[in-house]
């Protein structure tokens, strides 16, 4: 094994990968300075006990970073979790099903669905709205959802990666609302106590993967069953502060590290600005086309994270064209999800305004030559 | 945020923690060396996609390394799995029991007592052996066991960390063996068609925290209910190659470096040899201390991984000086766990023998001014 560290000059990808995804720079280089010494311990952070002060300072500094950003009031906890989004959909309903009430679902696309699978494996649910007849290209209007009379809690996506969807309202709803934000937590102000729950893998817009963000009411927490498994109530992490065993620790530090640095960007509202802009030049060119690209979502419900859109009518080997110019072009990750095709461009935290503005660029002399 | 790599000599610590715990500096190296670009992507690894042809092929090899070092059957499936050990606690049983048919366990201490703690949420269980009358100070001998007719397996915890106990021969089972091996996997040869299931977090002898390795025969995981929870299905990981969702990459990247260097340093055999020369010149060092240190645990019993003593018949006072000395001596991880009060070290596989000779100076000089 090479121990040699070359010094080359950096090929940095422009990466607009949905996730695992682009980090910033300055956190990748924080990292890489520390990674054989953490500030003067002679240990690197992975080799840290997680019972030593160091990580514990660590993972409360990754939990004071998140509570300051996302303005979370004192009664919700902060937990770190692992196991992803796909955990948590059966985690949640194990957790804050009441017996004999429903969970309402707003259905919204693939993460959802995958919800609703969870769901039916023994819990009470209702459908409150469904966009599959829409083929999901939007999400419901208030009007829309039928809410049960009694629900244990209404479940949605805020941010749809696949469908290149994303709420711009919170829905209002009499039961607790569960939220995945998985792919457009920390890339907005918020308001927490819209909520009862949010639930977010960190490999978005928070971190690497391999740990999961999830936010509280700390009473709705208790209404597990003690019986269920130690490692699933979200009890057992309130009360040890996410430490009842070994954490993902690496993926902490880094979460740390990533919420330290929006904060330094400007904290939400800084972050937000800059995404914003970064949608509007690429929705902007992709209305400007012509029709060449067309973003088949309905303009209400764009998603700000995940840019959806199909070239020339959606002629399938144009669409490879595009993606391997790309690629060659230092573009990665330009491709739609393997199950519904097009391409995909994810806008992320770290994702910065000269690679979107690289990225237009190519969009343009792509049509330019193929259009 | 700083972004200058400084130079500086290196201090390292002699780290012995019980886990997460000693990484090899070579791995380390290599990390810090590829972490801004892995291998020509313009990525960091912690910014691929896991759909990625690279990762797939990091998530391949590290599989394979796995196959190669522990000889592991084709008919048993590796997989990669979240929530360490605690999980597996009741991820097992949940797969496992068939109905009517208990689980026989092996009690040897605090894991073993935690593993039993979620077998009383529901699965009848019998206690087939227990070590508790003497304090957790050997593993039970194959006569004293006394099996059920009919069990749905056996399971047994193969180290103790906490008590420093070890199995060193595979008791004999008609129903399969499921081993919690999380603290000596990889440490030395083992022959695993004489187990049904091993799991191991990997944060001792194989990686950082954050990843957990299950080796199962194929045929048991078909044993659960297609109603589990997808991600607690072992089967979910197996038909998806651990990529059934966003798995922790950069954990499975790191015990694949971690894997490597092991077989470069003459694979398990080579690795045994290593750790066998490294606990027997601790454990001389405590034995022939005319009882100013005393191990509780024992001979037969005693464990390679980690090594428990007392100081001074148990003086508590001087054990927290030796404990405070030797972080003073750059000697990392001294003392025993919080339950137990002690001293203990840890020797996984990135323990070197320097760092032994380090520790054993340390033992002897504190005996000749405290004895």
């Amino acid at each position: 094994m090479s121990t040699t560290v070359t010094a080359r000059p950096l090929k940095r990808a422009f990466n607009f990968n949905a996730g695992p995804a682009a980090l910033p720079l300055a956190v990748l280089e924080r990292i890489r300075e520390e990674l054989l010494d953490y500030r003067g311990t002679g240990m690197s952070v992975m080799e840290l006990s997680h019972r030593s002060p160091e990580f514990e300072a660590i993972n409360h500094a990754a939990e004071q970073n998140l509570r300051k950003l996302l303005a979370i009031p004192e009664e919700y906890a902060v937990i770190f979790m692992q196991g992803g989004g796909s955990t948590q959909f059966s985690c949640v309903p194990q957790n804050l099903v009441i017996a004999g009430k429903p969970v309402d679902v707003l259905h919204t696309g693939a993460w959802t669905a995958k919800a609703i699978g969870e769901l039916k494996k023994g819990f009470a649910h209702n459908i409150a709205a469904s966009m599959e007849g829409e083929k999901f290209t939007r999400v419901p209007r208030q009007e829309e959802i039928k809410f049960s009379a009694d629900a244990s809690y209404t479940y949605l996506c805020t941010n749809n990666t696949i469908e290149g969807t994303q709420y711009h309202a919170v829905p209002v709803s009499a039961a607790p609302i569960v939220a995945d934000m998985s792919s457009d937590i920390a890339s907005r102000p918020i308001d927490v106590s819209k909520f009862g729950l949010i639930f977010a893998g960190a490999q978005k817009n928070l971190g690497p993967s391999g740990v999961t963000v999830v936010i509280v009411r700390k009473d709705l927490a208790e209404r597990a069953d003690k019986n269920l498994p130690t490692m699933l109530q979200y009890r057992t992490y309130i009360k040890e502060k996410s430490l009842y065993n070994t954490p993902p620790t690496f993926a902490v530090y880094v979460l740390g590290l990533v919420t330290e640095w929006i904060a330094a960007e400007g904290g939400l509202p800084g972050i937000q600005k800059r995404n914003d802009a970064k949608a509007k030049l690429l929705y902007d060119t992709i209305d400007g086309s012509n029709g060449f690209y067309r973003c088949p979502v309905e303009k209400g419900s764009r998603s700000l994270m995940n840019v959806v859109f199909r070239i020339a009518g959606g002629d399938e080997a144009v669409e490879k064209d595009f993606g391997k110019g790309a690629a060659a072009a230092n573009l990665v990750g330009t491709p739609g999800h393997r199950s519904v095709g097009g391409m995909r461009i994810s806008l992320y935290n770290a994702v910065d305004q000269p690679a979107v503005e690289a990225l237009v660029g190519y969009l343009k002399e792509f049509q330019r030559t193929r259009g």
